[in-house]
């Protein structure tokens, strides 16, 4: 990882159709590439981009569901390779009997890794299985990158993880919904979960979300990109398919970590009380 | 604690005078008493409110430190008793040769418990001892309160320590001071803090921050009170000395954090794959 040099970063804010998975991958196709030509390098599309979110029962989400290296992984790690970008994106999987909500990471080397959602939403529990993967932080060319899904950022825990384990980036595919008692004149809790994610753990955010009302759920977009001391650089609309886009410099996560000679975000831990965390 | 009882609390902006500790605590029972007088029960002042904040040596903070139950903690405790109120306050404790950041919660039955800063900010290292305390949660009538310190809230752990512990009220004791990158459109990152601490573990917030310039050190103010959902019922200038209040019902704290039929903030929690957080 070079010093000091920025890169391009995109999140993609999309409307997918449900059940219309090769539709929704032609439009990912679409988008990505104008992200690229427009020179994002590191690309994220929302939690269940591919397929649409609100399933009816649990036969629908297994004949949705495919396998990472199934035709949508492979047409859009085609894409990844043949742009030479890297592509964060969320995806229903199968894998043997078993449903997850996923995430993957595809570079131009191809599968670099993947992140199955731990905190499930709603009723997600009636299709998918709780994550078995932990917060895996992968190592590439530019950096290192974790994955989180949607309401996982409710659990400050798995930032923390993602930190500990070195993430400069960590992508959200994420398909916030309203929640009760968010005000209308402030930003949508799940921005400041966001912000104070990043700026507790110092790493950037890249949390892209989904627009629409699908069988009745509304999504409420407001993708959002916030740099390691918790501001936004980049931010969406609540109800257009757009784009948001920056450019970062991963290294700076791990400089703003230190403030000034007595403390550190991460080493002013204090494990020897915090026990109870996982007890 | 009945349920659905709404109780007053507020939140103390204080100016103290470096060193009179005299004084400050004559203008803190001023403030008190006018608290109680307008409905508050549960009264929360800042860190190192009796003392001022910016020593300048190991010695001097030793000279102005008090034991919890010294002439400013017995003074306090008076007034509690007399005004039939809780008060949390911030002290430089000392304890045998040793220097604390604590707060404590005074009721009308008298002391209640002391809580020890556990993550020092800057050139506190040089006077203060790390606290050696954990993060209790007192039993009082009103419901559970846990006290926290200024730079601690930087630390998602000891939110989630309060809450797991059964906190209904985190009192936030605080000397917060500017910090680099902060926007000037936007809340004080501090103030976000508060806001997802509270709802990602559902618990009432109130955090007391000083104003004004000490040896060169300004202070911010913006003293917040804020709902389990995490929205702020309350808030403070950047630089009046002035009282903020709220009529708070602590039960809402444990019917919040329950969302529908599958999800509570809490027991949602993968402690299987935390681990590492305390590693």
């Amino acid at each position: 990882m070079s010093t000091n040099s920025k890169i391009g970063l995109s999140c993609l804010q999309t409307l997918p159709i449900f059940g219309d998975v090769e539709g929704n991958v032609a439009e990912l196709e679409r988008q990505i590439s104008q992200a690229a030509a427009g020179g994002a390098t590191i690309i994220v599309a929302p939690e269940l981009c591919t397929t649409g979110y609100v399933f009816q029962s649990r036969e629908e989400a297994f004949a949705l569901a495919e396998k990472v290296d199934g035709p949508s992984g492979r047409r859009l790690g085609e894409l990844a390779r043949d742009l030479g970008i890297y592509l964060v994106f969320g995806f229903a999987e199968r894998d043997g009997q078993r449903l997850y909500n996923s995430g993957a990471l595809l570079g131009p080397e191809g599968l670099i890794g993947r992140y199955r959602k731990l905190h499930l939403w709603d009723e997600e529990a009636l299709y998918f299985e709780p994550g078995d993967l932990g917060v895996p932080v992968f190592h590439t060319p530019l950096g290192r990158i974790a994955l989180l899904i949607c309401y996982d950022i409710w659990f400050p825990e798995v930032w923390r993880l993602a930190s500990l384990g070195g993430a400069d980036l960590v992508c959200v595919s994420t398909n916030w919904v309203p929640i009760s008692g968010q005000k209308e004149d402030r930003p949508p809790m799940a921005n400041l979960l966001c912000m104070t994610g990043a700026h507790q753990n110092g790493v950037w955010v890249a949390a892209a979300n989904r627009v629409g009302v699908e069988r009745g759920q509304p999504f409420i977009g407001r993708s959002i990109i916030v740099e390691p001391a918790g501001w936004p650089i980049g931010e969406a609309s609540a109800d257009r398919s757009e784009r948001i886009e920056g450019r970062i410099d991963l290294s700076a996560a791990r400089k703003g970590r230190s403030w000034g000679r007595f403390n550190h975000l991460l080493r002013d831990r204090r494990t020897d009380v915090y026990g109870r965390i996982v007890a």
